[in-house]
């Protein structure tokens, strides 16, 4: 079935204690699309200024990813993100960042992509989140991801709260998740965010694996894939996101079984993308290497 | 099988966000021995002084412990341990602490227990560990746990490698295998740890579950129980060390499979420790309600 996502396409500079990437592609509709195309067709939507180095559709090629949605705005600047991870590789700082476009009016919904049955409102302020949403028509499945930055500002929250009224499901950190639910607890918090309005939430906590809960009661626990070749995190959160969409978008279905199967999807492609810089490590991999790390990681957990 | 255990005896003094305990029985022997008694017979090593206000018979009361390993040595006092649990009960800090006992010289181990099959040696000086050790015969598998004061310590860390060569399994904490390793990924910190001795070796990661390797490069990955009661983490450690080494003394086997399941039932021991203050979690679960909730966790990872 038709996935859709909206997200950054960011100009990176990534520091990491393997190496250092300079200037290379990022983004999370860039990281989720490539996650999300081996499993499915993506519908992309994202804006970049006159001044993007990058080819995207070379990128994409061999791909079925739809650029249809991606608009070059003529006198703007793209998004640029500079940071360094520590030596753990999961605390990471900011040493730069330029808003650019992403701080104008958000892109357009194409036409030809307002059916889309399975949507991802990759992270940015919850309002522009509704904006993108409205152009969408009847979806079976709206996932959403956000950041502190949103939960703590009392200008933004309202349309956060607003968003989740009207998603299915939020991913979302686990520190984000406390924050927002005011629980240190994992599983409290979950409940009250599922009580704020999606009928799911996927919490995410880096190398400890996630948590995905729904309004039945149902709930799955998942450790992350153990990586020993771990060179830049960068994107692992939206591969993950496309991971997880992808497998619903190719099944078309949504229930609780599936929804954990997506899970373990997302975690795996996830593993494939900090083993490289960029984009490299995703698009090393096969959807047979994808398929044969899930069974592994079936095996690594059942007892 | 026979199960020999030697540890500490404390009097606990914790306060968690729940409440606080004062006074109240504790010790890692005693956690442990409780925990393991749902599976197997246990044998009992540790000492307190004369000034014990514990009934220790009555407390294990109806359980196969057999504290023929027990001494209450005259003229000697108890292990005294106060602690903070903080509001995420997952960072805790120590207020007071009286070796007392325990900086004196080990309890032997009694020549009716020389014999046994599955040990563990809980945590204290690794040349005390030694010492205990020594006293037993030709065990099958001898597990034992540590802790960063002798990892740090240079005048320590000799007894701990010399005690890594001659135990089969190392049941750890995430910050503490970093520690020992020297590395922040944990696959390559269990990869090192088992290079210096044991066959296997656990690593505990609190609230975000466990990782079992073995040195024919067996993984397991387990996601904590999703405990919505945490009231003390007070003896979860021990607790898990309790119900993994009691299933293997139930079955008598240490393959690789095997491990896993008794991975499994450390956890859900621990789960149930943890809901209540001292050993009230854990008296007042039934081995139905273990098993029960072993079946819980195992459809809660499983996909």
């Amino acid at each position: 079935m038709s996935l859709l996502v909206t997200g950054s396409i960011g100009i990176d500079t990534v520091k990491t204690p393997h190496g250092v990437s300079e200037q290379c592609l990022g983004g999370s509709s860039i990281y989720f699309s490539m996650a999300a195309s081996f499993f499915a067709p993506v519908r992309f939507v994202g804006v970049v200024g006159d001044d993007c180095p990058f080819d995207l559709p070379e990128v994409f090629k061999g791909r079925d990813v739809d650029l249809g949605g991606l608009e070059v705005r003529a006198g703007s600047k793209t998004f640029v993100w500079h940071g360094t991870y520590q030596e753990n590789m999961n605390d990471r700082t900011t040493d730069h960042v330029e808003l650019n476009v992403l701080a104008e009016a958000p892109p357009k919904v194409p036409g030809a992509f307002q059916d889309s049955q399975f949507v991802f409102l990759a992270n940015t302020a919850p309002a522009l989140q509704l904006e993108l949403l409205g152009q969408v028509a009847e979806s079976k499945f709206v996932a959403a991801d956000t950041m502190n930055l949103w939960i703590e500002d009392p200008g933004h929250l309202p349309a956060l709260k607003e968003l989740l009224q009207k998603i299915d499901c939020l991913v979302i950190n686990d520190d984000e998740a406390k924050l927002l639910a005011g629980h240190s607890n994992l599983i409290k918090a979950a409940e009250d965010i599922l009580a704020m309005g999606p009928e799911v939430v996927i919490i995410k906590k880096g190398e400890s694996g996630s948590l995905m809960c729904n309004r039945d009661g149902r709930r799955f626990l998942l450790p992350a894939y153990p990586a020993t070749e771990v060179n830049d995190p960068t994107g692992a959160g939206d591969s993950f996101a496309g991971g997880f969409l992808g497998y619903l978008a190719e099944t078309g279905r949504t229930d609780f079984d599936t929804l954990k199967l997506a899970l373990a999807y997302g975690t795996v492609v996830a593993s494939f993308t900090i083993a490289d810089f960029s984009l490299d490590g995703l698009t090393g991999a096969t959807r047979t290497d994808i398929d044969n790390r899930l069974e592994a990681l079936r095996h690594l957990t059942s007892f």
